[in-house]
């Protein structure tokens, strides 16, 4: 029995929720790709998704299956409530080969366990299950009926348990203490490297009480003109006076994400930009103050785009995603997101970052806010003043 | 125009050698979806691949073009040669929804490009070319003829230019003094996240000439007996006297990542632990002394296979892979293994990761080396000795 981060009893009705999901999308067997759902069942947490790896769950079978490398059979035994006869491995010439392919070994596993002729779902868009997969276990499963299991597990993760907010609590203290760190850094003359060296030292460190995690990504940090781009990381260019730079980081603990963004200007800002940020202050207000189980994630980006219009600003993208427990690339669950269409309605417990970016040109400011939906409103998570920061 | 990190004619010649290989393969349209690869390419460098994004080659049309989220449009400006007009953006609507698929969106680019009757390469394994993209395009595509173009670029990218080996000489002296500060922060009672953040901080801040882009991957730091399981992170857990750790860290330069694993003993180390070193440090010594141009990847597996099974050991998995340009989740270039089997002939200015790690019950180690092929034989990136560290 490995050192996990929740009891077994909360693994295990995670599992059985999962369950209950399959068996409304008629799906028998789930085939799980996406690193932070193995975790999610599991509590397995190594860096090896970089290779092909999988959990299974069939409602035919009481425990999951873990799929993966021979050399990662360790740390599955380390970091999981897994029996050891549910790890099974494959050999490893099957790594990164022209000749063979882990989901080749996979569907002899598959008919071990008797289950290669039923109803078999796989995650279909998660980054780590490729189209090579699919085109092997299809080719190696003639009497499966395959379907798509996409956000099975992300939807059973949706509302999160009293000990799962106390974790993105400690995240959010993560991440304001980061971001204060890049606050404080940034100035004319530092390279931007510098700043984010801050920001890393801080997010990995944590606080005296607890450690930080890696969160699902670095931090970015454009700055000047480049603020129009909103993915942009860091170089080692030097910051300049007159400038604004955006910084938006992930503080993290034990795989919860809390994100935040925050925009400083290096002097006196433009009145463009002060505009767009006071629009933008206001406009989360808004949003955030009409933030209650019952309402629909629609409805929060209604109140949004209802501010911004006022002021004669229209925004296309979404503003805001749930957030949580995630591996790289994303600190993003891929559930709701909060934009014209999305019919989610909100629950208690339920996570999310709010970060509506705005953009003209030449010029761009991200101010957001990750928050808990509570039984009549919401927590903020990551306490730092959702303001333009001029220095 | 963006700022590049090479000149336009090197990225050019990057692409007239990608063409080249599409000939050899039959394909006429290369979807590329490795960020690395798209980077090599076009000097692309956001985290923007958490949503899908691709680059279109096409031997019909002189340049790429770009297709991908529109708030990305920016950074794609910013930060390479593409023309306004080779840089097309998909509607917000499409990320993450359940019912459109921004692969839906690119046959219709296809469409318009006129190219959805050719024949058309993905990358079929690569891992943000999910199955439901190769499903969508199959779909959207009925007279084009799909083909796996899985590689195409990345065995373009194994002979660096002399300004590729310069970057990674650079991100070799990052890694060397991120690794010298995990070992002089490692000390019994200190938690395993403070020296990951002595690690972080100093790989992100580079040396005063140059600072430290992000690694293919965070650090790995197990301790104890966790030191048998080779891709687990770290936790806030206290390191103990008398524990071996285990760091792997990559330096970064301009995406250019130089990994490096050494193992570092808490108090006298055990006899197996002490022999198992031995051992490694005297394998890859020979495993190293057998590399220049000319002779085969599995040859130096089997320099080092010999001198292993002097002392009674075995080892079943790969002991090193390219290394070079890439994104997370990994710091390898997926070309070369270096295994039994793997018969690529070495050649001046590949650049690999020789990392051999040995785990008998109980304890592990690691001691890594990254090089480049020289004319006569190779020349080591980041310089700390390989032997086991006794504190």
């Amino acid at each position: 029995m490995g050192k996990m981060y929740f009891s077994v009893s909360e693994y295990k009705e995670r599992l059985a929720k999962t369950k209950e999901s399959m068996e409304e999308n008629n799906i028998e067997v789930l085939l799980i790709t996406n690193p932070g759902n193995i975790c999610y069942l599991t509590g397995y947490d190594a860096w090896s998704f970089y290779v092909h790896q999988m959990l299974i769950v069939s409602l035919d079978k009481k425990d999951p299956v873990w799929f993966g490398r021979g050399i990662d059979v360790d740390a599955v035994k380390f970091t999981t409530w897994l029996n050891d006869e549910d790890i099974i491995a494959y050999p490893d010439d099957y790594v990164q080969s022209d000749t063979k392919h882990p989901m080749d070994y996979m569907c002899k596993v598959l008919k071990d366990m008797k289950v290669d002729n039923k109803t078999i779902g796989m995650e279909f868009d998660s980054y780590y299950f490729t189209a090579q997969c699919y085109i092997s276990l299809t080719k190696g499963l003639p009497n499966a009926e395959i379907k798509n299991g996409q956000g099975i597990v992300n939807w059973v993760k949706i509302i999160k348990s009293e000990k799962e907010i106390e974790y993105m609590r400690r995240a959010g203290i993560i991440t304001a203490k980061a971001m204060q760190a890049g606050i404080d850094a940034l100035a004319p003359g530092v390279r931007q490297s510098d700043v984010v060296a801050d920001i890393n030292y801080i997010s990995t460190k944590g606080t005296k009480e607890f450690g930080g995690d890696y969160p699902g990504h670095p931090p970015l940090l454009p700055s000047g003109e480049q603020t129009s781009a909103c993915h942009m990381t860091w170089t080692d260019d030097l910051l300049v006076q007159g400038e604004p730079s955006i910084i938006e980081l992930g503080g993290c603990y034990r795989r919860y994400n809390v994100p935040m963004a925050r925009t400083v200007s290096l002097g006196e800002p433009s009145d463009k930009l002060k505009k767009l940020s006071d629009v933008c202050v206001e406009g989360i207000d808004e949003a955030l103050s009409v933030v209650k189980p019952g309402i629909t994630s629609e409805d929060v980006e209604k109140a949004w785009r209802k501010s911004i219009e006022k002021h004669g600003f229209k925004k296309e993208s979404r503003i805001g995603y749930s957030i949580g427990l995630n591996f790289p690339p994303s600190w993003g669950e891929e559930t709701v997101s909060i934009r014209p269409g999305d019919k989610t309605i909100l629950e208690e417990n339920m996570t999310l970052h709010m970060i509506p970016g705005m953009w003209l040109d030449g010029v761009g400011m991200e101010i957001s806010q990750s928050f808990v939906v509570t039984k009549h409103g919401f927590e903020e998570l990551g306490d730092i003043p959702r303001k333009l920061f001029v220095k």
